[in-house]
């Protein structure tokens, strides 16, 4: 089944109608964990509320996954899979790098899903027939930078801190390896390699909704994502996405165990 | 003396017309330091070039101290202090997070400074009415969020990895104390204390344009910047800037030799 334009745009606009409203708020955040810092507010539960509200018009026999209000349509072949605000730490600090996450799975299988940023009124998409841009500086085909060896690339990951024991080390290395390593942009950094700005993300224990939504645009447009150990990437885990599958290759034979 | 804000806007177009255009373009990345990835774009300097010809047209007899064509009227009393693009290594990998920056320093202090970022339509500025931003969301004062101690504070580093040795210990200390940390923003986490969604920004090793700008900008919202030792911050260094003044008084007493 393909997944027309118009239906990302509309699942954009919902969520941005709740999201952005929001943003540079100073409200108050909730605690999911206690002892924890764990952001989730208002906006990260309504605008997931209004994502499965336009799916489920659309597609009422489609299972939904989301991050604020779990599964249903338990056993539907197709399950949409929804992250709200993916970097919500970016969210509440006022930086303009998180992103509404939405996927489309079918057996399994990302086949659709798009990112959007309503601050910078971005939207990333990827359906059947490739990986879309629209935003400022004009729409677009995305397609990946054809960066191809360790030591002419970019590399991005969340924190360090997020890899442990052995794992750190065999991140360290990676880090050493390439041209340039940067910090803390979340989903913003997957929708950069499909850009071809960006050439390999590294990020442990992801969520399947942190990540679905990104494949098919990630995919489509040149690139490679799988588990450190070159595993699916869409029920989660430790993820690495890269601009080439040489550079994914070189990338995972630094990173698996 | 005053700056009014109408220069303000026209330092910044005359920077986006230069900046704008040239980001997420694939092009070359010049290298200022053998061995080292330094990423100098044509954009930065072109940038500078531009935002010189502005200030000198108005102001012929000021001095000019910028990161990519030195120094013009030594001697003089005002000087403005230009980094054309702060976050090179965000501008080159697509991500809306860098800025420009310029300052202007009377006898060496901060008086007035802009941070602009073209791609979102942002500008924040501080002359000696207060502190302003300009762009979505509408037009406002800019003020710090009133948070005065390190255990409901958010703090944002480049990254810790500037932190050497007994510096390190410090700053892990600080990380652990707060509610939040994030890496990897450069100069648009010292806006965002300004727009009162950070509270603490700690980063070693700045040089005087990195900081000029957004001194203004932070002190007219209601926050102090400083050196890690209390000293002034225009002529860069270890560079410490919080929301509040008991909030910077808890942070420097972890971070100062």
């Amino acid at each position: 089944m393909n997944i027309e334009p118009e239906f990302m745009r509309r699942i954009a606009r919902a969520a941005a109608a709740e999201t952005l409203p929001r943003f540079r708020q100073r409200g108050e955040v909730a605690n999911k964990e206690a002892g924890g810092f764990d952001p989730v507010t208002e906006a990260d539960r309504e605008a997931e509320r209004a994502i499965r509200a336009v799916i489920k018009e659309r597609f009422p026999d489609h299972g939904i996954l989301g991050e604020e209000h779990g599964r249903e349509n338990h056993g539907a072949s197709h399950v949409w899979v929804i992250d709200p605000i993916d970097g919500t730490r970016a969210f509440i600090s006022g930086l303009p790098v998180w992103g509404t996450l939405v996927g489309l799975t079918i057996d399994g299988d990302a086949v659709a899903g798009l990112m959007s940023q309503p601050f910078t009124g971005e939207l990333f998409y990827a359906d059947a027939r490739g990986a879309f841009y629209e935003g400022p500086g004009g729409d677009r085909r995305l397609t990946t930078r054809k960066t191809t060896s360790l030591s002419e690339a970019t590399l991005f990951t969340t924190t360090p801190a997020l890899f442990r024991g052995v794992a750190r080390n065999r991140y360290d290395e990676l880090e050493r390896m390439v041209r340039l390593a940067r910090y803390g942009t979340d989903c913003y950094a997957f929708a950069m390699i499909a850009a071809g700005t960006v050439d390999i993300v590294a990020d442990p224990g992801l969520q399947s909704y942190d990540i679905v939504g990104l494949i098919p645009i990630i995919e489509r447009a040149g690139g490679v994502v799988t588990t450190f150990e070159g595993g699916p990437a869409e029920p989660g885990g430790d993820i690495l996405a890269a601009a080439t599958p040489e550079l994914h290759a070189a990338a995972m034979e630094r990173l698996r165990g």
